[in-house]
């Protein structure tokens, strides 16, 4: 199927409005991590990407889907939900498992978030806890947005152009397990080398 | 109701079946853990527990609810969960969601939790970290596992008696968010006073 036949009137304002919050981001997380050496820096920059995407665009989702349907609701943000649900129904339809995991993202996940930033600009000692935290969140929330639909064959999933597959669907929940999982990575390395030093210190003091 | 009304054959070969996977997890974590300190040493015998449980007992769930379902599946382990579907139905009938979470809690938590007993034993510099994220997956768990059915008016729980209510349902579950958030305080405690003793230094070397 040709990529352009899956482009509705609500296309270019959605995604149109995911750039807006990332260029948000940037300007806000840049400005935050002034003083923060680079990785840091673009860390803050997901952190308040993280944190909006979480309160404002999940947030949404979340009210639309306990009062009603996104599919029933009126406004911008239920047009962006309903754009997205054209490639996986279930975010049309109230579906219990996926307002289940946007309970927890909005409410854990965007509150952890922004402990987070506050912990990462005073260099607080719960730092990489508080990041580990948050990460496995995001990650088997990826999980549970995908399996239970693997599971029974993928009757709401539309992967027949590229839009839906590689934007929507890849793109757009692939950065919730791939930035959590590079974070991770940072971590392990921050908290072993922790532990490295204070072992060495340990040993000094024995000699 | 009475909560007689609610025993089966079922009942007390399945408790009795719980019990002894303690009886043994305490034998076998506290064998190793016999140079740790007590709560570490209790820790283990709790990681034993967790490892025997998610790959015997839910591992056993997740093979029978992949091949065919629980209802329709014979053998002492499916016995096991006949009795506990009676409580929870969708543990009968391979609801994809119980069962995504449950593939996750089998693979994921049953390996994390031998690399943590590992790590305890070994004194590993990823103790805490595996600790976190194991407790972290655990909780998410209890939470997916839950939440889908609250929304929908709980039309799987039955509640009417105090076997299913307090022990199936509130004790073989809750003490898989107690005992993970005890672990997460644990870890939390650990990691501040590795960062508090390392900014001491770091300090002290700086006069």
């Amino acid at each position: 199927m040709e990529p352009t036949a899956s482009l509705s009137a609500s296309t270019f304002p959605s995604l149109a409005f995911a750039a807006v919050l990332f260029i948000v981001s940037v300007v806000v997380g840049y400005g935050l991590g002034r003083k923060l050496p680079t990785v840091d820096r673009l860390v803050v920059v997901w952190l308040v990407y993280d944190a909006l995407t979480h309160f404002i665009l999940e947030g949404a989702f979340v009210y639309y889907s306990m009062v009603a349907t996104v599919q029933t609701s009126n406004g911008f943000l239920t047009d962006l939900w309903k754009e997205y649900s054209r490639a996986d129904a279930r975010w049309g339809e109230s579906d219990p498992t996926i307002v289940s995991l946007e309970i927890l993202t909005v409410i854990v996940d965007g509150l952890l978030a922004v402990v987070l930033i506050h912990a990462i600009l005073a260099k607080k000692h719960y730092r990489h806890y508080v990041q580990v935290v948050l990460c496995v969140c995001e990650i088997y929330g990826g999980w549970m947005t995908f399996c239970p639909e693997w599971l029974t064959g993928s009757p709401n999933l539309d992967t027949s152009n590229a839009l839906f597959l590689w934007v929507y669907l890849v793109f757009f929940n692939g950065i919730w397990v791939v930035i959590p999982g590079a974070l991770m990575w940072q971590s392990w390395v921050s908290l072993r080398d922790q532990h490295t030093k204070l072992e060495g210190r340990v040993k000094g003091k024995r000699k």
